[in-house]
């Protein structure tokens, strides 16, 4: 069975998520629909994550295999599959995927990207893509927060209520946030994610530079209860920007 | 009769254009409306410019004029018109319009901006902002050519051919070309623009700099032939970016 990496950029608006669902719009089934065009035959596309509806990426990593895939060239497959998918979506790169790769239980970690639009007055050209948040962030108290949440820790305070993991200890390698003109531009790294994960971070942080009163972030995090935390951020704004094998 | 001037942007992609056509959606009519319920009487609105369907604005001025207007305190102004208006509209700045003041004809000069994004790839995020142009464009090349405009010169070569103007004579302050990532941004100013001028200026330049055998620019403009010039880069990609005073 042979297989091809690709990786990935698509703008989330339209979709319903990454995961094939019955009736709906999803980038899997674009993209199964567009490779089995190109390779002329039908083709498994399995993803490094199951990003919810209105998330966007940027470095997100698919593997397409099947049996008998014919070979076209590495050079000229991104612009071929391309041509097939819909303008929101594009391949950017594509690789031979090594016998056993799996893009979600083969990585190592991911990188996500999260922005905010701190402003009273909305950017009509971010409306898909960032988060505006009227109440002015103290970005470098923001940045602060960032800290407290770096290293292994257990973040059962950050997951979505109701979810059935267990095991809810990861490793953060970094989490910041700078200003961009009027954005404010978070970016955090992890071996893994929990549901809702970066989301709910970023809102705990948005809160919390902006005047909101909050336990500090180590409390909430020691207290493994949701409810300490923040809001959840809006999908819109986050995207799934690398991912690391 | 009193005026507010609003400085608004808008991403163009949904509005044929600014001016108020009948049955078609467009920018000026969006303003029209919102800001008749805000007074609460109704106004008029005149525009700095007609942009063209799918063009957008980061810094349109636009004139709201009516008699006996309520006074709105102009810092609230900007917000309490947005809760009005479609989300890709914006207003951004409010002030009061001094006796005579006509957005268009007041102005002294405006800068635009052209995004064109050159890779063989898209991009799913600027699929409504930018041109895509798939052949390198040497950027240098491009900025060289980009100061042969500049000047007080006359555009007839330039101008979208059928156009009624019988003086094309404008003086570019200035056109520049910068790279930006995989984007190849185009900054121009000018005390005023013709017909399609920024877009076949920007479609001849990226033409030439990346290998389209096409006569010398200073030839071109003294031709007075829209033949001679390249293409007009489409809509999507432009912006007006300021207007000037």
């Amino acid at each position: 069975m042979q297989g091809y990496i690709l990786k990935i950029a698509y703008k989330g608006t339209n979709y319903c998520g990454w995961q094939v669902q019955p009736e709906k719009q999803t980038v899997q089934a674009a993209l199964q629909t567009a490779a089995a065009e190109v390779f002329g035959c039908k083709v498994d596309v399995t993803g490094c994550s199951r990003t919810d509806s209105g998330v966007h990426a940027k470095g997100f990593v698919a593997l397409v295999s099947g049996d008998g895939l014919p070979d076209i060239p590495l050079s000229s497959l991104p612009l071929a599959i391309n041509t097939k998918l819909p303008e929101d979506i594009a391949v950017l790169e594509a690789s031979v995927a090594e016998e056993g790769f799996h893009p979600r239980y083969s990585a190592k970690g991911k990188e996500y990207i999260y922005t905010v639009h701190n402003s009273r007055l909305r950017d009509p050209f971010s409306t898909d893509t960032a988060w505006q948040f009227q109440r002015p962030i103290d970005v470098s108290h923001a940045n602060e927060l960032c800290q407290e949440f770096v290293g292994r820790q257990d973040f059962t305070a950050f997951m979505a209520s109701g979810s059935k993991i267990t095991d809810a200890v990861r490793e953060i390698k970094y989490f910041n946030a700078v200003r961009e003109g009027d954005n404010i531009v978070f970016t955090v790294a992890a071996d893994g994610f929990l549901y809702n994960m970066v989301r709910i971070m970023v809102g705990t942080v948005v809160e919390a530079a902006s005047g909101t009163k909050l336990m500090p972030i180590k409390d909430i995090i020691s207290s493994r209860e949701r409810a300490n935390a923040g809001i959840t951020a809006p999908a819109k704004g986050l995207t799934l920007n690398k991912v690391f094998y």
